[in-house]
């Protein structure tokens, strides 16, 4: 506990707001118990934090689109903050870090200053399984 | 072993039928193990655990819709019991516990009586990753 | 790490090609990081890996179906290989092993010879626990 500190890893492939949700408050969860959180960002996750998008995405799981609105509503009523708010919010209190698939950013031609500055490097997917490995929650959203 | 049993922590975020049969399976085999499980219900996964829908919800995953009928007949034919009943099979068989999120509950303003009697409690994100920490398996379904 | 090998486990639940691609790129990382990997399919994760339809399957997630068509190009031209060919690569490269479950078989009534060679074996979920628990990595895709 004293010289390694708990890890969570969170590779976020969906891009709909509901499971961003979910991620920015699990990384803060995590962040106020004290674990490091890596955040590996790829295909439609890494879509989502493109910098024209990130606060306009209203994409909620098709399943449940119906209750997007009151959800939407419900949200706005509780004064519940963004996404991306909570997870800056995350960075603040702990060791939160967001990294962007090097594979998507190819594969769509994309460069970091095409996503919300809060991704702050590129890495290969064997980087993130490095990683990946030493994390005791290991997610992939 | 002998003082220290191994867990499994599931996050259930998904509430269509297909993914909660994988969530009660799960349970149901990490049980039978010998595993501690823990399940964390957050979003459409609480949801489908509202009294006056957790029998009747059909949702299947929308890219399989079209599977929905005859995985529902294939299910129907060969004696699949209901994932919730499943559930609580997995309960008598050994220490499987099944918990709200705090913040749905709030954001949609449930309350304990609003959901089916297996969910025994009610707890936030920092209690549920302290507990996924120590879990062998966490998966987000 | 002399004797005891990393391990990676993967319950393949979706069967859509993104994520698919999302778990053919995890196994050959993680196996060219020295892990073992351990998949296991099920439900529609199952039915993708069927003989008749492994090759000509083109589903993608629905929340973000429109960008089907110009993913799909972007592959092409990028010369990105069919994420099952990447995971019969991932094999070559270290030790993969793809699983289906039994469960699953039974309910759909296939047989091992309506599956794609590249799955190895049936199992149940009591087993895929097992081998989960020793995984220092678990998803669920």
């Amino acid at each position: 506990m004293a010289d390694k500190q708990d890890k969570m890893s969170i590779v976020v492939f969906s891009g709909t707001v509901d499971k961003l949700m979910a991620v920015s408050t699990l990384a803060t969860g995590a962040a106020a118990m004290g674990l490091e959180v890596n955040i590996f960002l790829t295909f439609w996750g890494l879509d989502a934090f493109r910098r024209d998008k990130v606060r306009t995405n209203m994409k909620f799981s098709p399943a449940f689109a119906e209750y997007a609105e009151p959800a939407m509503q419900a949200m706005q009523v509780k004064g519940v903050r963004h996404w991306l708010d909570t997870l800056y919010d995350a960075k603040e209190i702990g060791d939160v870090y967001v990294k962007a698939c090097s594979m998507t950013m190819e594969l769509f031609g994309w460069t970091q200053d095409d996503l919300d500055p809060i991704v702050e490097d590129v890495i290969g997917v064997a980087t993130f399984v490095e990683q990946a490995k030493d994390a005791q929650i290991n997610l992939f959203i």
